[in-house]
């Protein structure tokens, strides 16, 4: 579904967000939890631990703009939701080493089914990087784990900011050279499409019903103000005529 | 040739100087001058641009440690340099558009014969990312170009700092949360090298006797303190057991 304003034909770069938008965190996580910690709720433990994110996310930002701290990776704050989660699910005796490696499950995040062959059909026409509050190191292990296949990763590491700070959406254009309108953010989310646009920024809305489980169906209606709304990064190929 | 106390045992990631050791700039710039350019000594010309290079990174590098500028991307620097030269040949006339389009010559340059396979071998162990002096939207766009294919592209964009500080050379290790040990610089010059080496990094030498064309030859002759010593990309996954 195409906004009938909309004029793909100046658009050179295309700026994915990628938790539930490229990769299924909700399956990913759930998965690695019921392996590694049997007995607890998987799933409720995955949701936990991604409504962690939000609040830990605003409190380093508060922090930062308050002058009181710098930037912190992603990997750093999940460590840091993770002890609170594991806490609340009555887990104990996780030594730091498996902890670790619990944490590095956001490296090995599955990709959707249409992300790895949808990537590599916009890539031909289009520059295609990630556009995350992740991790530059996050990013590269779980692009290298699914395979997906980007121009170049990007992140809130490379600007010193965190989406949704237009520093980040302002940052993809200055990194290729060209206007902000000639790069489009697609993301399922639509907060991250909004403040994309206030800085002039295509948007593309992808559809992830499930990112937050099979049980959990999330609301994928369009929402006006989007170039583009598609059921994934296969339909958006096509979309774009790809 | 490897030093037979190198252990690659724990060697998690290669990073890759660009210009010179995975493309070849003087091939690819004086194809384009001989094209864009009639009647102007094309090689000659590339040697020149070139030489421009190092002055004119010291001259940035000078001033931002005396907070008198910021960090200057190397498409702005190339394109500086750009301009003396062309005086310096008697060039006139190139309009705007067709001096920023020649510039982009450095976003075209050609891969060496070895380097995409080569590093298509390493990434199958091995996290294989660049680090140039080199922009962000060069060296991606280059990549794109050539092929080249790497699982994340560093530059002295993301450091903010240009090689040979060691911010860049650490910096790698820090992104990918691994010891200095673990990664090694790969690079067909002896000073990046060594100045990687002073931050713990393991190195390797790849010899490009046609950097500077096949009528200049350089000497790639061994020297101390490299732990690896290649012909080419190639060789170097061959070192590796790749």
């Amino acid at each position: 579904m195409a906004d009938p304003d909309f004029d793909p034909s100046a658009l050179k770069v295309i700026a994915f967000d990628v938790f539930g938008t490229v990769v299924d965190w909700h399956g990913g996580i759930a998965a690695e939890v019921a392996q590694r910690l049997p007995g607890v709720d998987a799933q409720a433990f995955a949701l936990a631990w991604r409504a962690g994110y939000q609040p830990a996310m605003q409190h380093v930002m508060a922090r930062m703009a308050a002058g009181e701290g710098g930037f912190t990776l992603l990997d750093e704050l999940h460590l840091g939701i993770l002890d609170q989660v594991l806490q609340d699910f009555g887990v104990r005796g996780l030594n730091d080493a498996a902890r670790r490696e619990l944490n590095r499950a956001w490296h090995r995040l599955p990709a959707w089914p249409d992300a790895v062959q949808g990537l590599m059909r916009l890539k031909r026409r289009y520059t295609v990087c990630s556009l995350s509050n992740g991790n530059l190191g996050l990013l590269t292990a779980m692009a290298k784990h699914a395979g997906l296949p980007w121009d170049c990763v990007l992140s809130a590491e490379v600007f010193k900011a965190y989406k949704p700070d237009p520093r980040t959406y302002l940052g993809v254009a200055a990194v290729f050279d060209v206007a902000p309108s000639q790069v489009m953010l697609a993301a399922a989310h639509h907060d991250d499409l909004a403040a994309a646009r206030v800085c002039g920024l295509a948007t593309a809305y992808i559809e992830r019903p499930h990112e937050f489980g099979t049980h959990k169906p999330k609301d994928v209606s369009p929402q006006p103000g989007n170039d583009l709304h598609a059921r994934d990064i296969h339909a958006l190929a096509d979309l774009l005529g790809c």
